[in-house]
């Protein structure tokens, strides 16, 4: 690889003129590049979970400027806003009645919360979110209510839009009905006693009333007791607190283009995590594996449009980060987006929403992407949760998309460690963005739409 | 499976006058039977953890005392004794620099408390426990002590054995050199934060300090920044305690033998679990295989020997209930002793240690167990912690050894869960062990060595 970079470094003239036609030589050398692994590991290790609005989440964008700067990026900075704060407190639940025992649970985010001396009442269960909707208030006030859902594994990372509603919406309409408190089976497709937390919402005007998941083993304990036609009866002690407004804040940095007219090309990843675990796949390594990758395009020599690498604060508590930066940037010309936030897996499609100008790029994109395992896909980019408002608006996107899985066994939960990554297959995201940003950022076309 | 068994019913002289010859049959009928998936679930639902000493463990033996009557077994009975006990009080850890972040950590089996409010001290780090050893007093004096393990998993189980010393010696020996409290790496092969708990022994006159186990991911964590060179500090908040003695028991229920005088064939498993899962492979899946195999032969018509099936209690904080059971019946005849307590994946081995009158037996039990892809060992048989005092005192042992490569995943963990068994591999140890049962149960050899 230093021999490769010497090589390139011999060619100035070339790499400046047609830096495109080396997206090939660029993947390659990327596969053996180790700075993807080196910054998930520090960042895992040396900040750990970083929860938005929290100190840790200061620390790590301290930690990141730092870090960019020291790997040659250039305006490297933090832009802040303000989030509403929530922080977890105790969280604890046992099944009472008819078999006591302790139920491994975790507070969702946004949860509220019951006394501090907790709460014992009736469980009332129930298959799905369509169920509860349709019962009677009656039915549910002054209980606990549980929902289930069958969540498995898609390659895609579907299932958990499809299944989500039961995190998002449960706990709002069960506090509608009167419920004292909800508890979901939590979005995982794993065996383990980890819940998965994640964000829930209360409707405007609603109570927000203690919400948990539980693991799956442990909602198949109470799915079986509730099968054997036994009256329930848990307790919880779930004592999260909304804190008021804290500081977020999103860190940028460039590789500068050489044609600032050509618009910018703008990816990354989120720098904050759930507090559970390290936020090693959600998303140390999505904002590794895009400052890699740029950093391979720079190394290489200056790219025609600049690099913008952004690792954004905030973003499991709603996309906050993403959409401070739509805020502040949406005059600045961009080019392209894309964002790199659904684990370290191997990428093995991308997806594109291209406007017409741009159409070209997707058969270069194919033949780039095709020697690592990677197809096209059907057109149908979303750049992640905080590159979508540009998509929305309308330039161009661009979507990595790996392997979903694994990703659900560990997403949101304690589980979320360095050890769950792969550095193989790591490196062939790194491969796959370096391809992608050598052909994009390099584009003769003329990218940025024309807004009016 | 229902019609295999009317007729079986239907032949009662054959089976009563050469029931072995019917030992394919009936291995067989059993790889179709579900009751001892029935038992696990029952046990893991509806009595769940059941820590030995505690209030569950004696709502376990009396769930079991109805469960092996209504199977239909004989002279169903408890038989009591006194252990010392000891129960799980709060368990935190945290690191507190140089990167602050909590740790997933559970207390050690006897580990001593930190004071009410914690402790905070350097850590001091050995990667095994010759390490530790090896160090003076004034290195871990008013620290806290780290010993890692590199266990890995093996089919026999046996790296238990070689890594375990690690949750054995090393808070004795901490202790003896001044440690304010000694964590290590837990005794297990996955990669969850699900900490690995089981029992630590402090050696006469020293003095029990707090005791713990990390889960890998946060032992990985700790050893990266021991790599670094960083200095450490743990904050610990572990309170268990001695709670006196507490009284456990032995489950005992009999398939009575046409012939008294051929010894007893004992066979079981173990009630209590470790309080943090519901003990599904351990020791659920042994007390229902065991159970379901003798249901088996008792279903078939009466053996020539007594099989005694004895759920033990007490098993975890060092074979109480086995010893118990031993010092009880030690005049009675046994015949032949196997104990299941290896979780529950597909038997692949079967040990003997006979006597010599008893020689004849292999031969049978290879052709029985080959068909199930079950290979004769090494004449090594041990009958587990709670049998393992009768082959020691001279009695036939047999055990079926399953595929340990999962089990050190969850074993002592959260995570002990009933979704962790699987029906067919459950249903291969049942078949397995009726096999075994028909075979040993009604030679026709004198099995009972003669002891003087």
């Amino acid at each position: 690889m230093q021999k490769q970079r010497f090589a390139l470094l011999a060619l100035p003239f070339l790499i400046a003129a047609a830096p495109s036609n080396d997206a090939a030589a660029l993947r390659d050398a990327a596969l053996k590049d180790d700075t993807a692994w080196k910054i998930t590991e520090a960042l895992t290790t040396e900040i750990g979970p970083r929860l938005a609005g929290s100190e840790q989440e200061a620390r790590a964008r301290e930690w990141a400027v730092a870090k960019l700067k020291s790997l040659g990026f250039k305006n490297v900075r933090i832009e802040t806003f303000d989030i509403p704060g929530w922080e977890r407190g105790e969280e604890r639940g046992a099944i009472v009645a008819p078999y006591p025992q302790p139920l491994a649970l975790t507070a969702l985010g946004n949860s509220g919360a019951t006394p501090p001396e907790g709460i014992e009442a009736p469980l009332v269960a129930f298959p799905n979110v369509a169920a509860l909707q349709a019962a009677p208030a009656e039915q549910v006030r002054g209980k606990i209510v549980y929902v289930g859902n069958e969540m498995h594994a898609a390659q895609d990372g579907s299932s958990y839009g499809y299944f989500g509603a039961v995190r998002r919406s449960v706990p709002s309409i069960a506090s509608q009905k009167g419920a004292l408190a909800a508890v979901i089976r939590g979005l995982g497709t794993d065996s383990h006693r980890v819940p998965h937390t994640g964000i829930t919402n209360f409707e405007a005007g609603v109570t927000p009333i203690a919400a948990a998941a539980l693991s799956n083993p442990d909602a198949d304990q109470i799915e079986r007791i509730v099968a054997q036609g036994k009256p329930i009866t848990l307790r919880l002690l779930i004592t999260p607190r909304r804190t008021g407004t804290r500081q977020s804040g999103n860190v940028i940095a460039e590789v500068p283009g050489s044609d600032p007219s050509a618009g910018i090309v703008a990816i990354g990843g989120h720098l904050d995590s759930w507090d559970l675990g390290t936020g090693a796949i959600d998303d140390a390594a999505g904002v590794a594996i895009t400052a890699a990758a740029a950093k391979q395009i720079m190394d290489a020599g200056r790219p025609r449009r600049t690099i913008r690498v952004i690792w954004f604060g905030s973003e499991e508590i709603g996309g906050n980060g993403g959409q401070a930066y739509f805020d502040r940037h949406k005059s600045e010309p961009h080019a392209a987006v894309g964002e790199s936030d659904f684990g370290a897996d191997r990428v093995w499609r991308f997806e594109t929403k291209l406007n017409p100008a741009a159409a070209p790029l997707t058969a270069r994109l194919e033949a780039v992407l095709a020697p690592l395992g990677i197809t096209k896909g059907n057109g149908k980019a979303s750049a992640g949760a905080d590159l979508g408002p540009w998509v929305r608006a309308g330039t161009n996107g661009i979507d990595l998309d790996q392997d979903g899985l694994r990703y659900f066994d560990v997403h949101h939960t304690a589980d979320d460690t360095l050890d769950k990554i792969d550095p193989d297959q790591l490196a062939q995201n790194v491969a796959a963005w370096t391809a992608m940003l050598a052909i994009v950022a390099n584009a003769p076309e003329a990218l940025v739409e024309s807004r009016d």
